[in-house]
């Protein structure tokens, strides 16, 4: 991390979260084990994005080395390694509930709109909502339920 | 706009949210009006990150596009054409802030830092905090006071 920070184009706080996201890939990622409790390459890879392996292999890599992924190894297999959120990691929650109530607003056919209480939620009690979801993420839960991954 | 919509990948306000803003340079230009009351292509030139011009060229169409930003144009010199923030612009700010809350965290060399009562409010405040900006901006101030643009 500490040669990527070396070649940031500045320390303006913007720049700085945009740059350790890289592109919106990351932060699919991050949404998919916050939102989907999905845990493993497999998963990750069968998300409605369609993101392909080898992009999908770099941003792991990349969210890892930013710290705000953690990986448990499976000795044997490979695709049954779990990615985690690490503590910074779980901070870009409030970031992502911030995009649900955006999207929601501007986007006619926002799959937000299917989940008006969640939503109602985000808006009137927004940092009870990122502290609940926060809690149930690190301990393994997610938004929506879990998906089962793809081992 | 609707052509890039039935492009988009799906529906996920995340989603959404992330390919309305196509990459990093967008936030950085609305952060540009947001925080420095930036208003020029000669002005967002400037900023330190030294976006190239044909790229903010494109990122300023694309925001255009989608009615994130507004512009003012003069008859005369395009360079003295207004952007301006449109309200699905403003409602970007409460992005921003958490964007400037999770790198203070995470970035020692963070210019947010330099700032600390602003983030203060922020955390403790930042419904209230995300109004007040919306209403200034909206009024042609910004969070950082108004930089003089390069006409």
């Amino acid at each position: 991390m500490s040669t990527r920070l070396g070649a940031l184009r500045s320390h303006c706080p913007i720049n700085f979260a945009l740059e350790a996201m890289g592109d919106r890939w990351s932060l699919l990622i991050v949404r998919d084990i916050a939102f989907w409790g999905k845990l493993t390459f497999g998963a990750f890879s069968s998300s409605k994005e369609k993101i392909a392996s080898n992009i999908l292999a770099s941003r792991l890599d990349r969210l890892l080395n930013e710290g705000v992924l953690a990986k448990t190894e499976d000795a044997d297999d490979r695709r049954k390694d779990f990615y985690t959120l690490t503590q910074k990691g779980l901070d870009l929650i409030p970031l992502l509930l911030e995009m649900v109530s955006w999207s929601e607003k501007y986007d006619a056919a926002s799959e937000a709109r299917k989940q008006p209480a969640f939503v109602k939620r985000i808006r009137k009690d927004r940092d009870k909502v990122a502290f609940e979801l926060k809690e149930l993420v690190r301990r393994g839960g997610s938004a929506f339920g879990s998906v089962q991954p793809n081992l």
